[in-house]
């Protein structure tokens, strides 16, 4: 096993552009407290979640508290060609974050306010830096909710910046089905909007979802307004065990190909079951499960669950376990969420490099399966998480951080796995983005014209190249 | 009512580039027999259902029999600047297909192959001549369906270009929804693919997107990858007619706040009934009616059926009548489709102009109700039919095209409710596009910045202005 152009990328390529003092001082004078210069500030926006060495922090950040904060720090870094790098609550997972080329960062988080919630249509702007969480606490008393949910509590401008998705998608689908306008900060420190709240338009570009997964490379989302959805009449989740991945696999091949409207339906492998019941002091069985959510009428949500028993048994399935309350159902959760600390807990001083591909749900099996052997007979610990109602799973690799050969198996079960997904008609990413860790699988995804044409967009609308410059594509 | 800019649109300005033998010349040796320079078929291609007085039509017509058909066309217009409009069946309604600066017309009906069927996956890749009555035929045997449905039986390639949508999409979405990837002839010549078959994806910008609605101004789409669903369990349509529009909405407006997952719920007001009438030799109350189709298991269907019977009945709605055999349902939904060619029958030598705005959900009855009063008072025939459940409908007026001042009168009133609907927080179009007639709405709409961007992108990826030119901007 030997990748060692993988294993390169992660000490990232550093092109720091200069910024001179000139700059960092209209950047004072018109911020004042709101731009820090400390090291320690600077330092905790220079990183995300990835599994990146540390790269010098960005030259500066700025607390942004409206809109016309972000323009204007965006038109001065235009002027003095300095890049700009919006950031929300630092949860990305692929070097989004990484002042690779320096510059300043932009802080989204005291935008946090909700605007307008329009319950009677079933929407809601935000500031980018509402986190999904408030903003489901925010809605309460409305009967609606927000779907999303990629597990990390993520701002609503960070997950359309990355096309965030989650638990929820199969049936809800991602932020690029959910957002319905933007507000956004061009890289020239213009003002604009894009989209309506008119459930669907056929008016011009659309602008919308250019900037949905652009990864901030193309401006920054000053606001956004989502679609919501009425709480269902019903819920209900279960568990299921499998005696292997591949039967339970096969169930949720099944259920989608049946066109069951299940709301969630997550796999667990055993290592995840095991570190997650170490972590919470849980007693599930540990064997590969699937973690499921019903939503409908009392009825529905019934027949569903009917159907779903009725395939998981005849491949092997156990007998469901059902949490039926919202305390069960948020015990139930909560496991699925901390699997990634429970992970981190189970081989102390560890990092976990997260895979993210996705798959026709065809192809779930194949992929799957010989990505296990293959990680199985390299003897890394790893954990097995996946939302796998869209063919889309995370393996969870877990290296010292002081032993580059851990690293690079890893980066090479990685290249595997995605290579094995694309050859399967799959995405090198479902739902975490390209950032600095995928740039050349996505050209192998899209090909060289189709990456040519993105960088085509991005040199017409940021001719200077400060827009969270390195990423996506060179 | 006075609106001379609008009626202006109707005669479009023609801005027609140099289109020279020897192009001309090249083209034929390179097409032969597939180059037609007949004036009939190039008549038949400088039209579409717009009602725009004719242009001069495109120099030539080229049926494209593959990608690479399209690749070489494209190349050749794009070193003689020659512009080139795409043509599917030419259904469009806002003048996407005249050829307003000359050019050539690239006709892609040949290009009619189910290229592949992965029933297991939920996916068909097709070429984008396909229509989508044919797809539904050549996918029949796996269960599985196609849902959008603009009522015209337009081409793939065309319901991707103007990002269509019609009577399902309230459930299944629209082809932004359901478009996974596609092939495309950039403005230069070279074939690039958009997406994979995987459900989700965060790889890089959305091109896809970006070209389904593009209405032909970027690139030749050449390939389609759409999303399929089971056909559902049960179905079942049902007529309810209501004392009076505001009734009928409001019903409409409760079943998507609870979050009904209704198919389809189209409204039909009593103008429409009468003409549907008469030209189908029906005898439908002739009221405003709600024409709603509920998909799902049985039980599903039932208690969906309930729900809105019960809703109906608080706002005055009459007895449902069921259509539970699909050829029962076959009638209901072609007296629907037919509403169009009915309302043209029933003031002969008439032409519709279409209007198709959409609004947020709560602001459906304020849009309406006043749209409805201004045209009552216009004297203008006129029928209403809308995919309500999406808040997007569309007024049928009745012109003499003879008569400029009932043009005048027509673009007035379109006027006012587009005017009404922005005002609203709604779009200028639905699922028609903004081809020559809409251009200054989405100014308005968008702003001029969203316009600007539109535009930068335009001239980006098409440095020529070859791609359709003169549409969604000038």
């Amino acid at each position: 096993m030997n990748a060692p152009a993988q294993a390169a990328h992660l000490a990232p390529k550093i092109q720091a552009r200069p910024v001179t003092q000139a700059f960092l001082d209209k950047l004072k004078s018109r911020f004042g407290d709101n731009c820090s210069m400390a090291l320690v500030v600077r330092e905790q926006h220079g990183r995300d979640e990835s599994a990146f060495a540390p790269v010098p922090p960005p030259s500066a950040v700025i607390f942004a508290e409206s809109t016309q904060d972000v323009a204007d720090a965006v038109t001065l870094a235009n002027e003095y060609k300095v890049p700009v790098i919006p950031f929300g609550v630092g949860s990305s997972l692929e070097g989004h974050l990484l002042a690779v080329q320096g510059g300043i960062s932009v802080d989204l988080t005291r935008m946090n306010k909700v605007l307008s919630i329009n319950a009677e249509d079933l929407t809601v702007t935000v500031q980018p830096g509402v986190t999904r969480k408030q903003l489901n606490e925010e809605i309460k008393s409305t009967g609606l909710f927000f779907p999303i949910d990629p597990g990390a509590d993520a701002t609503l401008g960070g997950m359309s910046a990355t096309r965030a998705s989650g638990t929820n998608a199969v049936r809800y689908g991602t932020m690029r089905e959910n957002v319905l306008a933007l507000e956004v900060v061009t890289a020239s420190g213009e003002i604009i909007r894009t989209g309506t709240r008119a459930k669907k338009s056929s008016a011009g570009y659309d602008l919308t979802r250019l900037f949905v997964g652009s990864e901030g490379t193309l401006g920054v989302i000053t606001e956004v307004t989502v679609r919501l959805y009425p709480l269902p009449e019903a819920i209900s989740a279960a568990i299921c065990s499998f005696p292997s991945i591949a039967s339970a696999v096969q169930t949720v091949i099944q259920i989608i190909q049946l066109g069951v409207p299940i709301a969630r339906v997550e796999l667990i492998d055993h290592n995840a079951v095991r570190m997650v019941n170490a972590y919470a002091k849980l007693s599930l069985r540990e064997e590969p499960l699937l973690l499921m959510e019903f939503h409908g009428s009392p009825t529905g949500v019934k027949e569903q669950a009917e159907t779903v028993q009725e395939i998981a048994s005849d491949h092997g399935g156990n007998a469901f376990e059902w949490a039926t309350t919202p305390e069960e159902r948020t015990r139930l959760w909560t496991a699925r969420h901390n699997a990634y600390f429970a992970a981190l807990q189970s081989k102390p001083g560890c990092r976990a490099i997260s895979t993210d591909t996705c798959v026709p749900i065809s192809k779930l099996s194949d992929c799957l399966l010989d990505s296990i052997s293959e990680t199985d007979a390299s003897g890394l610990p790893y954990f097995l998480v996946g939302h796998v109602g869209d063919g889309n799973f995370h393996f969870g690799y877990l290296i010292d951080p002081e032993i580059p050969r851990e690293r690079e198996i890893a980066e090479a079960l990685n290249h595997k796995l995605v290579s094995r997904a694309l050859r399967l008609g799959g995405t090198c990413t479902g739902e975490h983005g390209i950032g600095l860790h995928k740039i050349d699988f996505l050209v192998t995804e899209a090909g060289a014209g189709a990456v040519n044409m993105m960088r085509t967009l991005k040199q017409a609308l940021d001719p200077h190249n400060i827009m969270n410059p390195g990423k996506i594509f060179t």
